[in-house]
């Protein structure tokens, strides 16, 4: 496997691996890579593992990548950049998710192209604030959620990179669930999100930066949902608030992932569905 | 009727008027104020008219007002100014659709406020680009479609004002049926409206402004969707529409028309639903 090159050193020593396969009645393969780990890993020594791995298993040359935004999905970005310098990819373009990450991309000598002229990826990779046992997704506390559904969901495989701290036994528990709305009357978008059925107690504020309303790469402002309990319905909720007039886009990325990447102290998982 | 008051001079004669109930099978109540015109009535006279009408048949003292945009809508506007300097009408507040229709509300000195602090109205009043036998709209075509439907959805009463030319067997056949997008690859979001299964068949251009991009109150962009048959099943299309990723909102107005004002040269209609 090639999460088992030069990266992996971060960890302290070599990896052994095992594979498991087990049908969990949801069609889901399990392969993992573990073992003895002699020294722990930082979160951000993790966060490479991942990002590297994504890109070695998932990535071959000729291919359209669609590059996420964030600390993880950062370490996915170099890789690609480090194996187009080496040779060891080459006739690949990028689609970038936010500004920043085009910029990251851009330092690196990747390819751009945007999906005016490439509709179709064969892969995008990216990080996730949350991820439950049907690898359905919280999305966006980074900000970049409207542009990364966008180039995700029309992607062949969406490769879904995260440290175990991600995991949850339902949407919404450890942090925001973000949605894109428009700037005109937010309070009023605001108002109507904290009040809809299928986010029933939920806490709404407005996302902000400083003393001023945090804006997106589109111009818009973020509400941040925070709740007490998981989502109950994540489809009703996605639904519900899709169709509010004031609402650009949210943060549940549903039925969208191919695979979820797991770094954990333990070693490395990998969930497909 | 308040229909008969000065402003018909504009058609050159009095005009008679007389009710009609009919039961059609959708609750739908037909009031027809027509008669004999001796002088035919130019189409800005029937926008003045219906415009007129509306204020004065559906606006109260003590009422939130949507105020709509357009040609028509304006002297919807220009009425509610008018009463409320005369005192026929007193403590009023309105909520304005669009930069334009604000900055004529401020003119005539109407006081205004926001959805944020008013997320309820009483009424709203506004023009359409279509409407047909079941008070479906398409609005948009004046571009302040997001703005609309945010303050129309939230009225108790939605007053639609237009001259017979908007009326039409099947929604999307007399032009544009307008798609406000997000910027950011606009271009694969128009090649993804235009392969929609629900508007199988739609023309789809980006609306333009001289050499650039129209750019809507809320710094998106606009593609048109054009028609050759009206569109089949406008809630699938609504629903496939708003679907997509990078669609903020769209000129499909469904199930929210309390009545239409319409201006014949015959007379005025009302078709309440």
């Amino acid at each position: 496997m090639n999460f088992q090159t030069g990266f992996v050193a971060n960890f302290g020593s070599r990896i052994g691996s095992f594979q498991r396969s087990s049908n969990l009645g949801t069609s889901r393969r399990v392969t993992r890579s573990a073992g003895r780990v002699r020294m722990a890993a930082s979160v951000d020594e993790l966060k490479k593992v991942v990002g590297y791995k994504s890109v070695d298993d998932y990535v071959t040359s000729g291919m359209v990548v669609g590059l996420g935004t964030g600390s993880t999905a950062y370490f996915a970005v170099e890789r690609l950049g480090e194996k187009l310098k080496s040779g060891e990819l080459k006739d690949i373009v990028a689609i970038p998710t936010s500004i920043r990450t085009k910029e990251q991309a851009e330092g690196l000598g990747i390819p751009l192209v945007t999906l005016d002229t490439h509709p179709v990826l064969d892969v995008a990779i990216d990080g996730a604030d949350e991820y439950d046992d049907d690898l359905n997704l919280v999305k966006g506390r980074g900000g970049a959620l409207l542009r990364e559904k966008m180039v995700e969901v029309q992607a062949k495989k969406f490769i879904v990179i995260v440290d175990d701290s991600k995991k949850v036994p339902g949407l919404g528990v450890s942090g925001a669930m973000p949605v894109e709305v428009t700037p005109f009357c937010w309070e009023y978008t605001l108002n109507k999100l904290k009040g809809a059925a299928s986010v029933a107690g939920c806490d709404a504020k407005l996302r902000m930066e400083g003393d001023e309303p945090y804006v997106t790469d589109n111009d818009n402002y973020i509400v941040d949902l925070y709740f007490e309990e998981p989502i109950k319905d994540a489809n009703a909720a996605a639904k519900e608030i899709l169709e509010m007039v004031g609402v650009v886009e949210h943060g549940l990325f549903l039925d969208m992932t191919t695979a979820v990447i797991v770094a954990g102290k333990e070693g490395v998982e990998v969930i497909e569905k």
